[in-house]
């Protein structure tokens, strides 16, 4: 078993599988990758909502690799099991306009900038004792469970497919679970897998529901395992813990309507509307607040035609009762 | 304040504000409910698959009450807190043809009856110690964690709604949170609130994909409670405690889609795929495996086109390993 390195400049921006590898190993080595956030750099610690509109959205979402894994054929699956994440001393969160669930109510760009606690060991999953202050004078503060927004693997259908959006090969998943610990199994599509991994995320809900999460730089390594015996895996699962302590206590908010996405949306603006008068945040705070930490869960599919979609956020997070 | 009951027979087939109250209570007074199970007493222990067919439909779902509570408005918030749930000693789970997240691919007619253990003491939400067998010789079995699936009031609006879907004044939000210890929130459209309840679950996952819990009669006291400052409540609101103990390792399935729905409905066959496979269980047993034990959530809803929705199912239940 070999340790590898991706470093920040091997990285691409769209899946295909033409891009020559940047690493080969054999399966079962482990890789260690250094990646910029999903701005590509272009947000700094110094930016300003301002910045937002000079953004080059064709250069966001970008992911390092890829890493040609020996052994790897289509049909085959590939195992990636998280070993560490670490994240940078600062990250942010934005409201980017035409992006997010509530795009149409939210048509104003917005950017927080976060500041988020040293290193000083390597992260849990259960983020216990390390978190970033939302906002210190109300006592909110968010508990930092980092992972890699970004991990996939090259489709099989030729050409350059964006990075953006989430595929059957994985991808832009964007799934909080996925932090240390957790294993993940994606579909093999072509020889060596062809496996990248970028995005990364100090926190971040179910849903991701304002469209980032706390995006910053991170190290993060993998163990990259060619599996055989796994042909019903057609789309990424995976193995993972509980995100939260058996005691947390949650709100929710829920929508009740015959349109699966206008109740999620439902469920989404009911919070906000809850947190401007429980706890006086400004609907742009409390959108970016629910999809650093809140979770959407589908309640009941079942009682036709009607969805019971949930919107649960941690009561832990506010330190001030 | 006062203690009451509402029997079993004081039953009704659909909200609707001109049913007369079984029960006047006061705001803050405390009612036990004796409800059959959701099939209205229709199926037994003795049950068998062509029972299914022989149900009376606009039999089902029936719920038990209306409570009017003095003093409560439209505009008002009804706050229930769940106080006791106790279930008997068997239940039912089925896959009925035409219902269900998978109905066109489970046509056939299906009914598990259910031994669930003695009720020694009540049982707390974490279900801790109590579990009913879904396979004894696969050692597969679901901790109980009892809650009733149907809590509502009447809709503002007149005539005969169904029970089967839920509303925005709640009623069947088939929501496996609401167990002992919970508050529901429910929006108050006309005057009395007039709260009903029914649909004793043992046990339920978030989706209740099959179209069934572990469904059975029940006995159920609440604390209902007229609150006037909570106009932001227009749908159910609810605080719970997390569902599952911080070390609860789960397995998860995905679908990946521009419809949820069908997104929704990939993650649940994949999970059906994956337990047939690994675990040599039947399609329908595995279907309605995932309606008892599984949680639906959605992990990112904004990188379009395509969404991510979870099937997660807790690895507890297998004892066998």
């Amino acid at each position: 078993m070999s340790i590898h390195a991706v470093k920040r400049s091997q990285s691409h921006l769209a899946w295909d599988n033409s891009i020559p590898p940047a690493l080969h190993v054999a399966s079962g080595d482990t890789v260690t990758f250094d990646c910029l956030d999903a701005s590509n750099g272009q947000i700094t610690p110094a930016s300003t909502a301002s910045t937002l509109a000079s953004l080059t959205l064709t250069s966001l979402d970008q992911v390092n690799g890829p890493v040609f894994v020996a052994g790897a054929e289509p049909g085959d699956t590939l195992r990636v099991d998280v070993l560490e994440v670490r994240v940078a001393e600062w990250g942010w969160s934005a409201v980017i306009p035409g992006f997010g669930l509530l795009a149409d109510e939210f048509p104003v760009p917005a950017l927080k900038i976060w500041s988020l606690p040293p290193e000083d060991m390597p992260v849990r999953a259960e983020g216990q004792g390390r978190y970033a202050w939302f906002d210190e004078r109300r006592g909110i503060r968010i508990p930092l469970r980092p992972f890699a927004g970004e991990m996939g693997v090259a489709p099989g259908k030729a050409g350059a497919h964006s990075t953006i959006p989430p595929y059957k090969t994985g991808g832009n998943v964007d799934t909080r679970h996925l932090t240390e610990g957790s294993v993940l199994y994606l579909p093999v599509e072509v020889d060596g897998a062809l496996f990248s991994i970028g995005d990364g995320h100090a926190a971040q809900g179910d849903g991701e529901v304002c469209g980032t999460a706390i995006e910053t730089p991170m190290k993060v390594t993998v163990r990259l395992t060619v599996v055989k015996d796994k042909p019903y895996v057609k789309t990424p699962h995976f193995i993972s813990r509980s995100p939260h302590p058996s005691d947390e206590q949650f709100y929710t908010t829920t929508g009740v309507d015959s349109d699966i996405r206008e109740a999620t949306r439902a469920a989404v603006r009911h919070m906000i509307e809850f947190l401007e008068t429980e706890y006086g945040l400004s609907r742009v705070e409390a959108y970016m607040l629910c999809s650093v930490a809140g979770d959407l869960r589908m309640h009941e599919v079942v009682d036709m035609p009607n969805y019971v979609i949930g919107f649960m956020l941690p009561k832990s997070i506010f330190t001030k009762g």
